[in-house]
C-alpha cells in the first residue's frame, strides 16, 4: 500500500519513470494499479483529450507525431496513447513504440505508449481510459489517443475523447459507403492527409457533399448510449460547430499548424457552449460502465473455487446444463462469498 | 412462462413466425428471451456456423446472398445474420434487411436478420450469439454470420464461427498493411471477390505471398483468449489446413460453387482433425463470458434504487468520489440485495 501511494505521489509530480511503471501495472491489471488510480483520480480532468482515428494506411501515426511536435513548439506537454485493437495476436504495438520513441525521443514533454488488444475490446477500452487518467494526473496537457480501424473502435474513441479527428487519405476506398459508416457522426474535425496526392480534391469535395447532406453541417452530440445512459446524456440535439475539413501532408508538416488551431477552436467551442461538461459527464458514465463490467467479472472469477469454471464450461459445451441458468447460479454463489 | 415455453416449442418445430418473434425478444433483451433460450439450448450445436467478414465495399452482402442461394440449390436450409457494428446511430440495418428480403423472399428455407449495434459491442456480440442459437435450434443447417468492418469485430466473428471467410476486393486499399491487421490470423478461407476487376491477380498474389511469409501457409488455432481462457483452449498450435484463396464474382455467380466446396472441405477438416470440438469449446467459453459480463451488469442496475446510479455518476464527474471505490461499493451493496 505504501508502495502504491508512493508511486501515485511520484506520478503527480510528473516523474516519468513512475508514469511508465504505473502504465505497465495498469496494462497488466495488477491490483496495485487500482489503488494508485484511486489516489490519482481527484487530480484528473485537466487534460484536453483528443481522439484520432482513420483506416490503416492513411498516415495517422506520422500525423500524430507531427502534431505532437507542433504542440511542443507552443509549450504544452503531450501524451500519446496509440491503441491497436486489430492486432490482438501480434506484438506489433511494441515495435511501433520503439520506432516512434526514436523519432520523438529526447523531449521530456512527450510521453508515448502503444497498447495492443488482449482478450476483450472492453478490457482494452478500460485500460486505455486508465492510462489516459495516469497521463492526465501526471500533468500532460494534451493527450492524443490514436486508434486504428473502422467501426466500433472509432465510436469508442469518440465517446472517450473531448475532440475527435477523423483522418482520410485520397484513393483509399474512401467512397461514400466507407464514409457513411458512422464516420460523419463522430468527427469534430476532418483531416484529409496526403493532400499532395491526386484525388485529394475529390476527397474534400465528397466530405463537403456528405456534410451538406447531413445535419446542416453540424453534428448531433452523442452523449453516452451504454447501459448507464441517462435521459440527460443525449445533450443538446444540435450545436453550432461546423466540422472543419483540414488538409495536411504529415510527411512535410503542411497543414499541421492549421490542424492545431482547429483543435484549440474546438476545445474553446466546447467550453463556451457548455458542451464540455456534457462530454465530460458522458465520458465518466462510459468509463464507469467499463469499470463495473470488468470489475464484476474479475471479482467473480477470483472468488470461484479452482476448477469450478472449467467444469461449468465443459457441462455447457456438452449441453448438460444451459448457460443462462449456470451464469445465474455462479452470480448467486459469488454473492454468498462476498458477504461471508 | 407458458408463453415462453410455447414459443420455444414452436421454434424447435421450425415455425418461422415463432423464430422471428423470439429473435425480436432477444434483440430487445426481454426477460422472456432468456427463458426461451434456456429451453432451446440443449437442441443447439448442430448448425455449421460460418463467419464472413471484409471491408465495406468488397461486395460481401451480394456474396452472402449468392452463397445462400447456392446452398439452397443443394438442399440445406440457411440462416443469415448480418451484423453492422459500425452503425450504432443510423438505422441502416433495417433498410438492408428489406432489400435482401426482396431478393431472397419466397424461400422458406432461408431466414434473414440484420442487427445494428446499440450501446456496447459486447451487447451486440451476445445478442448475435443468441440469435445464432435460435436459428440453430430451429433447424437451420448452415448459418452465415456477416460482419462489416475491420478490427475487433472480425476477431469476434472468428471466435464465434466454426469457419471464417475473409473477403477482399481488388484496389480497395488492400495493401500489406491492411491485410496484416489481424486478417491472416483469422481466415480459414480467403475470398477475392470482384475477381473480374483489374488488380484481382495482384490481390491474389499478395495473399499468396503473405501466406508464404506466415506460418507455412497454415493457421494457428486461436482458441479462446478472454477472461475464461484455459490452458487447453490454445488448441493444437498448427493444423494441416492450407487456407485456400477462392476467386468470385458475386454479381454473376462465378466461383460461388467453388467457395461452397471450400466451406464444406473446411468443416470436414475440423471434424477429422478434432479441431471441431476445440472450436466448439472456445465458442462456448466466449459466449459464456459475454453472458456473465452482460448478466452481472444488468442485474446490478436492476437492483439499484432509482436515482442511485445518477447520483454516483455526478459525484464521480465532480471528482468527489473515485470510480474504483464507488464501483466496489455498488458491487457489495448489490450482493446484500441478492441474498436478502
Amino acid at each position: 500500500v505504501t508502495d502504491t501511494a508512493d508511486l501515485a505521489a511520484r506520478v503527480l509530480e510528473g516523474d516519468r519513470r513512475a508514469v511508465a511503471r504505473l502504465v505497465t501495472l495498469v496494462e497488466n491489471e495488477s491490483p496495485g494499479a487500482t489503488q494508485a488510480l484511486s489516489h490519482l483520480f481527484p487530480q484528473t480532468g485537466r487534460a484536453h483529450i483528443v481522439g484520432i482515428t482513420g483506416a490503416p494506411g492513411c498516415g495517422k501515426s506520422t500525423l500524430v507525431n507531427e502534431l505532437a511536435k507542433e504542440i511542443r513548439r507552443g509549450g504544452p506537454t503531450v501524451g500519446i496513447v496509440a491503441v491497436d485493437p486489430s492486432s490482438p495476436f501480434s506484438g506489433g504495438a511494441l515495435l511501433g513504440d520503439r520506432i516512434r520513441m526514436r523519432d520523438l525521443s529526447g523531449d521530456e514533454g512527450i510521453f508515448i505508449r502503444s497498447m495492443a488488444s488482449r482478450g476483450s475490446l472492453g478490457g482494452l477500452a478500460r485500460a486505455t481510459g486508465d492510462v489516459v487518467k495516469v497521463l492526465d494526473a501526471a500533468g500532460f496537457e494534451i493527450i492524443l489517443v490514436e486508434t486504428v480501424g473502422a467501426g466500433q473502435s472509432e465510436v469508442d474513441i469518440a465517446s472517450s475523447a473531448h475532440t475527435t479527428l477523423v483522418v482520410q487519405a485520397p484513393g483509399m476506398g474512401d467512397d461514400i459507403q466507407a464514409i457513411k459508416a458512422g464516420i460523419m457522426e463522430i468527427a469534430d474535425i476532418f483531416v484529409v492527409n496526403k493532400a499532395d496526392l491526386p484525388g485529394a480534391e475529390a476527397t474534400v469535395n465528397l466530405l463537403q457533399m456528405m456534410q451538406r447532406l447531413g445535419r446542416d453541417g453540424s453534428r448531433a452530440d452523442r452523449g453516452h448510449h451504454g447501459a448507464l445512459a441517462r435521459a440527460s446524456d443525449a445533450g443538446p440535439a444540435e450545436t453550432d460547430w461546423v466540422v472543419p475539413i483540414v488538409q495536411t501532408v504529415a510527411t512535410t508538416g503542411m497543414g499541421i499548424s492549421e490542424l492545431l488551431v482547429a483543435m484549440h477552436d474546438h476545445r474553446d467551442h466546447l467550453y463556451h457552449s457548455g458542451l464540455y461538461r456534457a462530454r465530460e459527464e458522458a465520458r465518466v458514465a462510459r468509463e464507469f460502465e467499463l469499470l463495473l463490467r470488468e470489475g464484476l467479472l474479475r471479482d467473480l472469477l477470483r472468488r470461484m473455487p479452482p476448477g469450478r469454471m472449467e467444469s461449468v464450461l465443459n457441462q455447457v459445451a456438452a449441453r448438460q446444463i444451459d448457460p443462462y441458468q449456470a451464469a445465474q447460479q455462479l452470480i448467486e454463489d459469488r454473492c454468498r462469498e462476498v458477504l461471508s
